[in-house]
């Protein structure tokens, strides 16, 4: 199996999708052709949040400023899953989450000619380079010619929050498509509490998103395991005017 | 083969996907994410019109303003086919069309324990019971343990259109995505007609889009057997003025 | 294997998909579902740049401002693929592409019925003939019994360039979701060049996006051999203030 992900729009990623099946039979499966453009962080953040609920399986992901200036070209062994994709950072963290409590990670170097074009790497390199990796196995990747152990790579963290009694400043790391703001802040810092105070403001603290009124703000536990600034049925981001970055202090009385 | 429809833009959906997919090796194809937002009316429309197109399959369908509070998840049981979802009335248009005029339909509740957020039912209870009554087998449902006749459940039906003589009234059930207004009166209502007045103002009637002028309006028999305010090569809801629930008068003279 | 493309938008070609494998177990992959509306010329262009990357396969593909009007359908054998779709000039360019250097590509009207609805010939007319032609084979297209050579059908050809001793006239053919203005100048024209003026202004040629400064116009060869009006992280289209159509001087100093 080979998922995809991008921030192509389309058609793009269908000529990916021609290029991967000229080569191998793998099953294809889209994860988001839609990441916001040239967003390595939003992209490694859904990445991390959604592959690894997938079987074993070769996840092409192409997020790449970079595109044709002299970046390396990376292959992820990651548990029983295979990365392909940019040396930006875009990997790492769901390479991290896969490889599981083992550590079980290993990062390559994907040797590479220069394509004819240069802005279209996620075809012309990274394309062949999954079905490579697919067709070869997951465990014998290092056999494939153009791999080699990298001897260094662009890595990349999250930010992580500040933790103190009853206290806690974090950030938005992305807005999702209904608008909850999704910060770094550990969702168990929510449990048995009924309101919290965000940036000094007085919030209540939902089960789920139906806790509240239709239009009325929450904290609540998202789906990532991370707290969430949301609205009933509206957009978190508006109503709590936070973006992507913004520092988030979260307060408890008691 | 199971078919995926939801709300959840991306990508979420490829959570759903990873989940199943570890579970099962059903073919999936998607339906639709990005039905409007919470809109469950709207939802339950396409999903009547497009899956009945469909072989034997399990249709999981998410549309689901009440995740998390104490609404039942259901399995429908309709011909050959299966449906998961909500209990709101999301599955029920559709169960009725598939079920065909034999009218082999059967809800059933499943059962499910809270996952840990309570914010994405359609990857934590949704996704892992599709898979559970793919593998199953539509025949053999109820035999699962999550599963029991449902003592009550959510039904929906569309608003029906009065219809007089050369009269009827009726109301914009969606807009597509091309802006044709399609409502709730049967097309046969078209049958003969060169034209008829929409609230009063005259339309012609087109057999097809290019029947009138571009940029002129046109009443229509929609791809789904209704009459639809259209415009060629524009939009028919701005054209006339219309949005979903709109009351539409159709009179015809003679 | 059977690609689908059209400007449907969803959940319409859901319904084409649910047609198809009503009838059919083949492989189904998308191109692309949002080319713009009814913009023959522009889905013309991205499946020439695209078919040609997959391995043999049936193409549906429907852009069909005629829908319901006595145009025809066509099925068009080239090299081993077949593409099935309205008799409008959509199918001609990749045709020619896909029947590669000795020139194989035949034209077949399909002869059908008029379906109930005259507006969704893509669910009741295309996809089944789609249908059809794979489990046929493209081989065999002629043997069906709805398939016979075409007299006549509408062809489409890109418009091209003008070329002179370092000056060129084209134009922009179409614009990508990047905002890249890919027009039909060759991309040899910008071999060894550092810089060329558009429209009379010098902007830089650039291997790569990230030739340029962030911000920053550049010339550059697309992924489609193709010179490109782009920009570095932003939209080329809006800096060059230019659109589909519009003519593009490109000239060159010695």
């Amino acid at each position: 199996m080979i998922t995809l992900a991008s921030d192509f729009g389309t058609p793009y990623p269908a000529a990916m999708k021609g290029v991967i099946l000229a080569r191998s039979d793998a099953r294809l499966v889209d994860v988001a052709h839609d990441f916001p453009r040239q967003d390595v962080r939003t992209a490694a953040f859904w990445l991390r949040e959604v592959l690894p609920y997938f079987p074993p399986a070769v996840h092409l992901a192409v997020v790449d400023p970079g595109v044709g200036t002299d970046r390396a070209a990376l292959v992820v062994r990651a548990g029983e899953h295979a990365l392909v994709g940019p040396d930006n950072g875009l990997l790492l963290p769901v390479a991290r989450r896969l490889a599981g409590e083992n550590g079980e990670m290993r990062v390559f170097d994907y040797a590479y000619e220069d394509p004819d074009s240069a802005t279209f790497h996620g075809r012309d390199v990274f394309a062949p380079a999954t079905a490579e990796v697919h067709d070869v196995g997951v465990d014998a990747v290092e056999t494939l010619d153009a791999v080699s152990p990298a001897a260094e790579f662009v890595d990349y963290e999250f930010p992580k929050p500040e933790l103190r009694d009853d206290d806690a400043t974090g950030e938005v790391l992305v807005v999702d498509d209904f608008g909850n703001a999704i910060t770094n802040l550990p969702g168990a810092l929510l449990d048995g509490r009924d309101e919290g105070a965000v940036n000094d403001e007085r919030v209540p603290v939902g089960g789920s998103f139906a806790a509240v009124d239709t239009g009325e703000r929450l904290l609540t536990v998202g789906s990532h395991g991370h707290v969430e600034l949301a609205v009933n049925r509206g957009r978190g981001d508006d109503a709590f005017d936070v973006g992507v970055g913004d520092e988030i202090r979260l307060r408890f009385d008691g």
